[in-house]
């Protein structure tokens, strides 16, 4: 299996054509890929217009292409919301000749104010112009859904013939309870709707819902995965290379998370559940103290211990062993329930100054599940981008 | 009934003595009340030696005082710790003539290290020294258990001769999901141990368990309440009493949040339960985006009403109506689901950027519970505080 992340190595499946059009804060995707398709959404009561007509969309199991739009995300815009989000569909159908009701729409952005549908068709038609079955057109496609995003999200993952190729959107209100912000996934595989919906949750499980950027869960998240049927494959062979695409994807949410400096990657082994393993990582990668202590490069691990404890994880003082990997070392900070050598925190303070990457590993010693998390520090820019975002 | 948060006004319970003493960022309060007592603890999983040894000693209903120190937690420390928590207790009654087995011991600080007991020797000798029976005492006392504190957290609430007088230190690893930070309250009321614990129980949920500053819930969250027995009074009217100053010093500690420039209040009504009220007033003071919002002066109303979906309340987009009350005015930004006039955000972004204190408003339109959360926004200069704070 390959996996690649950088736009020269991507490969599309047959049958795949993208383009992206952005002007300033706004921007239109578009994407023509014909498959059977299904889709993961956000838990949030509070859903998008385009949130709940793709979802309709996908009870037919059947896309052949999707619009997205970036700067108004559509939500908390009643009826005229779901109407606008249909318009687009309608928009790209027109200008692509395909049947509007097998086209998702997919939106991020400002919450609460109603879209701009001159805008829209303006972008849109931009977009189509320049639509191709390129790398290129993929990637203009990922640049277009961009918010804060500092670079666009693609992956490849290869096997022989079959492809999975997927384009997502971070940066903010990402939060660690669902699949949380844009990804759309494309594969030359054969699969029922059923079967792919099924191994979808499994891959999000593991890969987007186990990311957080600021713990707050968004109105618009979306998933889709469309499989245009050229290939067998054998569901857990599939799976694996689904779980690869969409934690690379994930991965580079969490490093593009809004303002921050450093990668945090958590990894708990030996709890009781695989449930008490996600809790304790998402509870250490969401801790607004654990992220702030990583970006002033402080070794306040008493941070991680007090985020284990209140994950509501089954833990116990004295089996907790905590390390640390920074710069190529790995620090040992607590070892069953005793403390390290508090030597070593000058030394952990210096390297974490300097590194991007922070690999923190937690063994529960309650049993033998085991999960990974992602997520990135809190810093001032993130306050900054966040306090400025809709002026 | 009169409520007092000025040092100057505080009027102590008979027989109260306190006086506190520190040095940079360490430092020992001391507070001398005979009385039945209760407390209310951390839902940490991971609880601090002072934790588990003040729970036991108000096992047996009765205190002589309480020794505090801040700058170094004593959590996550084992047994040694556990022993360090019973020297303070011994030092301070040693000092003050107490029962060692009836003195309560709080700390607040760094987690994961060892007390130095000759500093906690030498500041409870100091802070015994300064003990008089005056409100200066008191206050000092206060001094003494702040962290990253600005102020003093203290309030007295009487009605005739009776008095509950408290001292509570805020400002980081403040969560909604329990009693979080440390706060004694002091009384001449006669009660029961059992009969006070059900009393400060219902108080601490309707305050303390409402303010959140950054969502890290402690491993050292204390709040005792000590009751000397002078004055018979109703169950419901010390209820009151108590209610008002627990919600008091709650308000103190979200005022006083880390690095905050502005105060939030959300009400949230209308709500189909308590719980519920409860879960969406929290998640709005506990969103990241909300906070960088107000911080910012933006009207970026949607991230509130993002907030109230993934609260897990029951709530229905088009029977929101969600109002803001800044510098005097209200802003009516979402009416039963309809977006209110657009045209009042450049006036609302004005108000509220010289605005100190914020108030949000949510009628969820479901049913008829309430509930109010209290909170801060989220600044650059908590990322600051919290990225150097154990160096």
């Amino acid at each position: 299996m390959e996996v690649f992340s950088k736009a020269g190595d991507l490969v599309l499946p047959e049958g795949l054509r993208a383009g992206g059009y952005r002007e300033g804060r706004d921007g239109v995707a578009l994407v023509e890929f014909r498959g059977k398709a299904c889709g993961v959404f956000t838990t949030n009561k509070i859903k998008a217009a385009p949130v709940k007509l793709t979802k309709k969309i996908l009870r037919r199991g059947i896309i052949e292409g999707i619009i997205a739009n970036s700067g108004n995300a559509n939500a908390f815009t009643g009826k005229r919301g779901l109407e606008d989000a249909r318009k687009m569909a309608e928009i790209y159908a027109r200008l692509g000749g395909l049947d509007p009701s097998h086209t998702a729409v997919a939106s991020t952005g400002v919450i609460g104010r109603y879209l701009d549908m001159e805008l829209i068709e303006r972008l849109a038609s931009r977009a189509f112009d320049q639509m191709d079955d390129t790398v290129n057109g993929f990637e203009k496609a990922g640049r277009a859904i961009m918010t804060t995003d500092t670079f666009p999200k693609l992956v490849s993952v290869l096997e022989g013939d079959l492809v999975i190729t997927g384009v997502a959107k971070g940066a903010g209100m990402i939060s660690p309870s669902m699949a949380t912000m844009l990804a759309f996934l494309f594969t030359n595989a054969r699969f029922k709707p059923a079967e792919m919906r099924s191994l979808l949750r499994k891959s999000t499980d593991k890969s987007f819902n186990m990311v957080n950027v600021d713990g707050d869960t968004s109105t618009n998240d979306m998933v889709i995965l469309s499989a245009s049927g050229e290939i067998d494959v054998p569901e857990r062979k599939f799976q694996k290379m689904l779980d690869m695409a969409c934690i690379e994807l994930a991965r580079m949410m969490a490093k593009d998370g809004e303002g921050s400096t450093k990668f945090i990657e958590v990894e708990v082994t030996g709890a009781a559940s695989f449930n008490d393993a996600r809790r304790v990582a998402k509870a250490v990668t969401s801790s607004n103290l654990v992220k702030t202590a990583i970006f002033g490069g402080d070794p306040n691990w008493g941070r991680i211990v007090a985020a284990v404890g209140y994950s509501k994880a089954k833990v116990s003082e004295e089996k907790i062993t905590l390390k640390m990997e920074v710069g190529g070392k790995e620090y040992v900070l607590v070892d069953r329930g005793i403390t390290g050598n508090e030597n070593v925190y000058d030394d952990l303070r210096t390297t974490l100054k300097k590194s991007e990457d922070v690999r923190i590993i937690i063994d529960l010693g309650m049993g033998g599940r085991s999960a990974v998390s992602w997520g990135c520090d809190l810093t001032p820019e993130y306050v900054r981008l966040n306090a400025e975002y809709t002026t």
